[in-house]
């Protein structure tokens, strides 16, 4: 059960930070309610094995190891209490997880207001609760989205917001700093937010926060608080993915100096960022160690 | 012979800022060598009439306009002597701007050292010349091209930087920020320069000026004398091109509530760009009202 | 009681965020202490709706809503113990309301040097209460005061800083950025602070702030915590009020293509801002959600 | 005829610094007309001499010392032509000088858009000028006026522009980082230019720029030729006018440690100014010199 | 006992941060271990005593004043439980003094990357185990060090690095800027941290930062929590100490009009600092409050 | 002759950007005025070797380059005026550059007001006398003064001033942040100055101007005109001389992982400058070019 659902992850026939994380929680608590033993320390230990086989199918994947972690750990001091506990702790994790998104809309559209014009990046199903509820709720505003080179994740962006019926503009990713004037608001999802604040995600965020601040540009990330990350705390870069040439370039191979460079991500640092909206709360970058400690239940220790 | 320039100038034909102006300048040098008048007066008013022609057929193509005007005045108080002013005018003209990227890459190239990793956008000849000269010159170089949507001009410059054997990298323009910090040199070309020292060059370039501004790396603009715009000094602001849906997205008939934006060029301001290359000096873009006054012959006056 | 309370707040006749906080905290004591039910539950029904009754006289009140929430809060599980919780509350709040503003002079003028010339807006009692505590304690001190159009609050400041003896030069408020480079600290006061730190202030405030971080001048603002708003933590922008057109212009009708545009309060970015002092420490205030959290009782949950 | 005009300026009978300059043009106009004189010693030394009396009436105004000596000056070698030289130079300053303001409007003007928003301060004619021609030639605009403190010249301004019909807000002074955002366009006059490009203008002027530079809004200065201080190119500073304390309140006096500053005007420094627009065109103002040599015939010389 | 270790820390026979403090913390426990008392009280007392002892000696030594108050609290109600406590608080905070610089080394070392170049200023040893630990771990890194005038402790740093093998550049402290181009990471110690993420460090630190902050490098600064200064949360700022002529200038006294300015520290402000890593994680400036709190046992409180 | 200044220049015998310039200047002089030729052709062509035998004793210097241009250009179309004018030229080359220093102290003094604390760097005599003119013309001012590592220029500067009777402070390099509040005005000398307003000078002023930008204190370069490069114009950039290990550590080669890195200028941008002050005026750095043009007689060219 634990193989299958970390056979799903790695083969990526799960993918997605929240399914991932949702699915080794069910993973961790249909374990242990099924698990057969006659003591705590055996059910400690065998929790401990399911928790690192499936920690150890995308190391970097951060969801999956805050999810695995906070269904993981329990406080009891006998067997039931314990079992009952990790099945407790996984289905509020999938229970506040799945809600996330639509609480992150409810929170971040409170600072849309109505007549906005706001510029979108990538596709990120959190920055465009944001901008949905916001739409829901009446305000007239209008969308600038980027197309997201060079796997165009731009295009569902805008098919969903026709779809929902906001005005959108469409642009090249190398025209953000010419439209800018005409943004009040830019609203981004995230892929990891670290202990220090930086924002983790899709190539370009950095310099569309760079064109935001240097024209006094509010910039909100939408990040659900399993985006955060524990590990930096603890001295961790976070790495970034470098991807295929082919994505760039089909024909890469025809010429003979020529390298494709394709980094998946880039990094914001936190003076560019006005709020991090979560399910849990409004929060300004400095704070995001309150997420990791608070809510994802790290702490520093010696 | 006028009105047949005047047609492939407005036919696109002929195009292209350099080709266009030397165009014009062939056309009135040959107009005037066969211009059967008998009178200063009849000549002035004639080759006035020609320059209109010509002029009308791009309003806004500063190269043109530079041409047009740098050849069409003379100070002779004789018939034969405006004619034979007029043609060496079109003939200097002509031969200076043929050798105006020669030259920008011989200046330009002093500013590149031994081992440095040079970013260029688009695919700028001039930017280009400097790059090939200081390859040429043996100095080890690396070139990191965007791909420049939406018409992938980068993909032009990697050809042809793959040609001349320089190893270069190809990345997505919003990629820019993350790869600033292996930059050592800006090197981009030029639309138009204004009388206060900005930049109009391809869209994207005002984003990476100010990459290289937050990173401290020096940005050098190579521009042809002859894009250089009088007419800012006397206020005109430079009108951004608006190109066609099409080129951004192919689909976008099937969207209700979608524009697609896609301006062909940006602005840089000045404070962004450490020197400008053109075939007479490297200076510094405040001063490019010098190279106006200096060079395109244009003055302040009441 | 708690209706003749509410009346006074609603009808301006208890104005002023400290004295708004204290009598509803004074009412819902006096209402608690008298209340005739026999449950706990008809004690908390009936707590709530006279919570509710105040709350409603000023709902964007920040200190109001922080006095309801922390008076009308309890822990105890019988009638008794629960009247008595909600009693203390009260008396808490009220002293240390009460002691507030001294105690922000106290800590606030540790950061005040002997020689400092400091730079004051509008008239708050608790930057007055920084500065008058720097000068009893011996600090030659000298004070610019702006006259904080378009209602003059900075006659109030230099009267009472005469008054207590402090030499103070009166600046209008545009004049900021020309004495600037003669401050040593700015220190201002605060109507709201948001869970990520900025600050909502006297209009003028923020231009003030820039000023001073353009010239490296520190910044700090002095705010009693019952100014932090817990609501912000959930995304909810601070209103700014828009006041007549007659504080600005008396013939403001006389003019058929005019409109006074008149807020009363701006928000200064946390950028701008060294340390916020507030009665319990002096904080940066990217902190704020600290003072929210460990001081007002808030917390981020889901 | 000198005495008298001079007289006129030192009792500010006539002042502006349009008024000041042309006075004192037409003054030596019509001193040399008359000056009853044998050779072109006496002829100079009489118009040393006129044009000193003049520039002692008001030592600091530096369109009063533009005037007088690009009237004083001549090349010719004999006296009747020295004396027609000068009526020249003083007729073409006048005339020049009262077309300027209008030209500037023209020139500044080409700078506004249909749309724009335009933020202005104090109550300068070539400011106007540019708003006002910008309205006539169809655009549609909008202005936001600062009441401009202590002397509200502001309500000058609004008053001209709700007679021409152009659409105003009246703001207070320290109003202008809350409105920015809602500004295309900052448009403002000049008292002086000095020769690094810095601009000497009404208190408040270098706020209004820092907000505008902080909010990436372009910032024009609109300054007519003789605003231009050749004194600065030898090291000068302009000398800030400081005014009467009852500008600022009226009962300073009742106050014991009470000083009022009042300084008339700042300095912008030239990194806050995007173009400065003269009649002879519109320059960056690194290029202030260009005027100082070119148009008011200053050199540098050892 | 207390006394003898106070003699030693007063004549600086003991000095250094982390030497003062385990000292002071070996005295208390010491001291405790052997107190004959039959009282609660009485043991209270006395330790409040001998804590003051030890203050008084180096009042402004946050190292010391943190070391008494972690080893001298506790929560037991009786005395032989409260003096368990306090020896244990010793040994913990001694053990865990004696392992800071080594785990900070581990945390901080996460952040270099293979082939990086590091700054380091001064000679801290904190940034060193940060260096040192990514040697060891086999990452290709190269220092440049200051010298660090005014007693040259970079020649401390240079000869520590040399016996360890790593490749190291020497440049005196006013070649930061030129060089800061070559560097990937600058990491720095500390004297002091306040509570708003002030670093407080060897003069020239500052500097260092905001050459950094200019060209974009990241800014790590290597601080045991002991570092951290709780008083600052109460308004304190920290003293500079200024230190004698002659480390300067040796003959300064042959001058008449010359003074020597000599301050040992400078303060560097968290705009400038990315992260600083403790023995207990890695951490924003910002979030200096939660080092005070959560592990010196500080809270804010009316 | 000739050879013999020469073979001074090269041995350095003859030192310093002046003294070379003029020695360079007497050589040219001395030699036409004995050169037994009978034709402009010989001339010319003797003096074209003179030139060259000059230059390359020292081909990066650009006063020595200055100087030789300066007095080998010549109008004249015969023999005798040709060498009369060769001669004039060095005359007033000499006489002019003697007369520089006094001159820029002249111009640079009048923005120097009293009262004013002055920050210099390194020994340079136009920047002292800048200062001691302010000081002759009876200012009160003050001078802090960097020791200007390696080699402790500052020491000569400090001796001067105590002789001359300026209160002065000593600080250390790296104390400039800490120090720069207290600064009203920095004022530092020059090696070169580029066509685009770059200022060459002594290793550290680059890190003082960029203080001076971050606390908005105004930065003066005072620098003869013969500092000025035509060269960069072309685009050459300036060589920053590498200077010896032993200057900054005597015993370096004991370590075997040790390299000393000492420059000995470094590179401040025209940003960072707002005036420079030379002896025919004060200039923005924007505008060096017109240096070069209208007093050192270069122009732009194709």
């Amino acid at each position: 059960m634990i193989e299958d659902t970390a056979e799903k992850i790695r083969s990526m026939e799960i993918r997605g930070a929240g399914l991932i994380a949702r699915a080794a929680a069910a993973a961790l608590r249909d374990f242990v309610l099924t698990l057969d033993v006659s003591s705590l320390d055996e059910f400690d230990s065998a929790l401990k094995k399911a928790a690192d086989t499936l920690l150890r199918t995308r190391p970097t994947a951060v969801s999956l190891s805050n999810a695995v972690r906070m269904v993981a750990r329990y406080r009891s001091e006998d067997l039931e209490s314990a079992r009952r506990e990790v099945v407790a702790n996984a289905e509020r994790f999938i229970e506040s997880s799945l809600k996330a998104v639509e609480r992150i809309g409810e929170i971040g559209s409170r600072r849309v207001r109505d007549g906005d014009v706001i510029l979108t990046h990538c596709n990120s199903s959190a920055a465009l609760a944001v901008i949905e509820r916001a739409h829901r709720d009446g305000k007239r505003i209008e969308v600038i989205a980027t197309e997201s080179r060079p796997r165009y994740q731009g295009h569902l962006t805008i098919k969903r917001l026709d779809e929902v019926g906001i005005p959108t503009e469409l642009i090249v990713d190398s025209a953000v700093r010419s439209v800018i004037e005409d943004v009040d608001l830019v609203v981004v999802g995230a892929d990891v937010v670290t202990a220090n604040g930086s924002l983790v995600n899709k190539i370009g965020t950095s310099q569309i926060a760079l064109c935001a601040h240097e024209a006094r540009k509010p910039f909100m990330a939408a990040a659900e608080t399993y985006k955060f990350s524990p590990d930096t705390l603890m001295g961790e870069l976070v790495e970034i993915e470098e991807r295929g040439p082919e994505e760039v370039l089909d024909d890469y191979m025809r010429y003979k100096h020529l390298r494709v460079r394709n980094p998946a991500f880039d990094v914001t640092p936190h003076q560019y960022i006005d709020v991090i909206c979560t399910e849990v709360g409004a929060i300004p970058p400095e704070m995001s160690y309150i997420i990791i400690k608070e809510w994802l239940g790290w702490e520093i220790r010696a």
